[in-house]
């Protein structure tokens, strides 16, 4: 458990769940669930639950410091690892697997995004709990895999080999397919969804950096003396000066041949799209979901409502809806039309010179 | 014009603009134009155009008296005087009478409630002009008829006898009629809508309470050495608990035979329903009214949206819809259904012990 470290990346700025989600607060900052605790909060305790509090680093925009730290009081400063600009994926655990070295020679990693919902928590951290036990003993990288209940084209796929116990060998990595091919992904039971939740030692992913990224790499390793003194934040400036934008899928995960999968259900969902958060909520007898608030429905089916906490609503005549309202904005916007939010936080902004973002 | 008095008739509670309107800020005291002026101000500013202004009384429930000289500070207290419970608007003119009696022993009045929007105010003060002019030499009762645009099943109706220049003799009043009714009534050409605005001057007024409401005037004139003394709160609120419940048009109107009407055209609504001020205001070319907000429409069209100030909407794929949002609540109904607002208000309020009323 002392040898248990995390990375949290915090870095995202969605748009897809505008108004609800804003530049200046993304969604994984926000209490989507009215359980009084946002994603970050959430995945924190989660992981807080099996290592040492500062053991785990977030990694994030250096916009979001002040809240992170207001969000997770017990985090140290020098926890939250700020990055100036977003490089995707990559760069943030390159650096962040820095500083860890810069601290043990050994240590079981977990990589995690900060907005995902995760909710049958205990199967979670049984499946975590394993792949730390797998990772210590196995120098190969792990993620874990979701079975798939639909054949989603917005996630990418991971295909595998026969395995045992839901350890799997990883044969391939598929970003997002067309509706089709997803499909028969889904059908031959041969893959699975890509959680973007990886393990791995140091070792391993150190070696797996320098075989694979090295440029990025070479950059960070400049600094291994500087990590965790006062020019650590210099350093950091021109090192991402210097980075490629890249993910770790791309980079790494699908080069590495030593990779392998946990298929598993624990609950998990992207939260990608208000579609998702609909999909995973409790609804009425006529599918109606309803977010920290509370609402009366009249004539009105498969609607998403989510108003201010002690709001609420009442509804008539309403089908197949997102409504959600937030200090200065109300969106209502068809379900099968919420890819066209983009546009419409473009044009509402463009109006008001970004003062919705 | 130092003869001129007016009564305005501000005690309303309705709840058909709820959530908007409020039992403790009903819609008399709201701004629905975002105008920066609530329709009791307009009403008030209008009639001090004519008149001075301590010749303005205001009726209303006791519960709003703060409200009043807050949102009128040119009135002294004693203008308003304060009903103990709701008697409907023959007792509510009968002693706003006594107390103009208590003055003065000539008086042209107007009566008008506070809550009716006018949108030609100079169409609307020449009329009055006129029909001032006309009471002041003429003992009869005067009311202001509307020239209807619609066969409107909610107004009640007054027929007219031949006239000259608009001014004609009632030949009845009507009460709201069924819509094949109501079309009968407006292809006649011989009804207008009853605007519950009246004329008269004080003399002819008081031979009509004493011919047809004389138990309501009695309980009034034993206070007429009362009225404007401290012991008046006491008086009224005994009166109150004497008066039968009931109307002007009725009690009065619908039994004198010597009413007048003055038909016209001066842009006038009773603001009844969110429908009546849907009609009424400015539309886009898709039928979109947004109020006291701004909104951007996709695939939208015939929706009335009252959002709080400085609030922008978002709207893709509604129509015919009215969408209300105010502190704590947000309606969305179809407009066609709005007469089950009070249903739902009612519901809301029995789930939450009447903190939504």
């Amino acid at each position: 458990m002392q040898n248990n470290y995390c990375i949290i990346m915090a870095g995202g700025a969605g748009m897809r769940f505008w108004p609800y989600s804003r530049n200046e607060r993304p969604k994984q900052f926000l209490d989507f669930l009215g359980t009084g605790k946002s994603l970050l909060q959430l995945t924190f305790e989660r992981f807080r639950r099996i290592m040492p509090a500062e053991n785990i680093l977030i990694v994030s925009n250096c916009l979001y410091r002040d809240l992170i730290l207001e969000q997770l009081p017990e985090l140290k400063s020098e926890q939250v690892l700020l990055e100036p600009t977003r490089r995707n994926t990559a760069p943030c655990i390159n650096y962040a697997i820095h500083r860890i070295r810069a601290k043990t020679d050994t240590a079981n990693i977990i990589v995690a995004p900060s907005d995902h919902l995760i909710l049958k928590e205990d199967v979670f951290l049984q499946i975590i709990n394993r792949g730390i036990d797998y990772i210590s003993k196995n120098n190969n990288l792990l993620t874990l895999g979701i079975k798939p209940s639909r054949p989603e084209t917005g996630y990418g796929y991971i295909q595998v080999e026969e395995g045992k116990a839901n350890l799997c060998k990883v044969k391939t990595f598929t970003e997002k397919p067309n509706l089709e091919l997803a499909k028969v992904f889904v059908n031959s039971g041969e893959f699975y969804w890509n959680s973007g939740i990886f393990l791995w030692n140091l070792q391993t992913i150190e070696r797996a950096f320098n075989a694979f990224l090295p440029e990025v790499n070479s950059i960070f390793e400049k600094g291994k003396n500087i990590y965790g003194t006062l020019q650590e934040a210099d350093f950091i400036n021109d090192a991402y000066a210097l980075c490629p934008n890249i993910s770790i899928d791309y980079g790494v995960m699908e080069k590495a041949n030593n990779v392998y999968v946990i298929c598993a259900d624990f609950g998990w969902t992207d939260l990608g799209t208000w579609g998702s958060l609909y999909e995973i909520s409790e609804k009425d007898e006529n599918g109606n979901a309803v977010l920290s608030c509370d609402a009366n429905f009249y004539e009105s089916a498969n609607n998403l409502i989510v108003l201010q906490k002690d709001k609420v609503a009442v509804i008539q005549g309403l089908n197949d809806t997102i409504v959600v309202e937030t200090d200065n904005v109300l969106l209502i916007c068809k379900k099968e039309e919420e890819q066209r939010i983009r546009q419409f936080v473009n044009e509402i902004n463009l109006k008001y010179n970004g003062e919705f973002n």
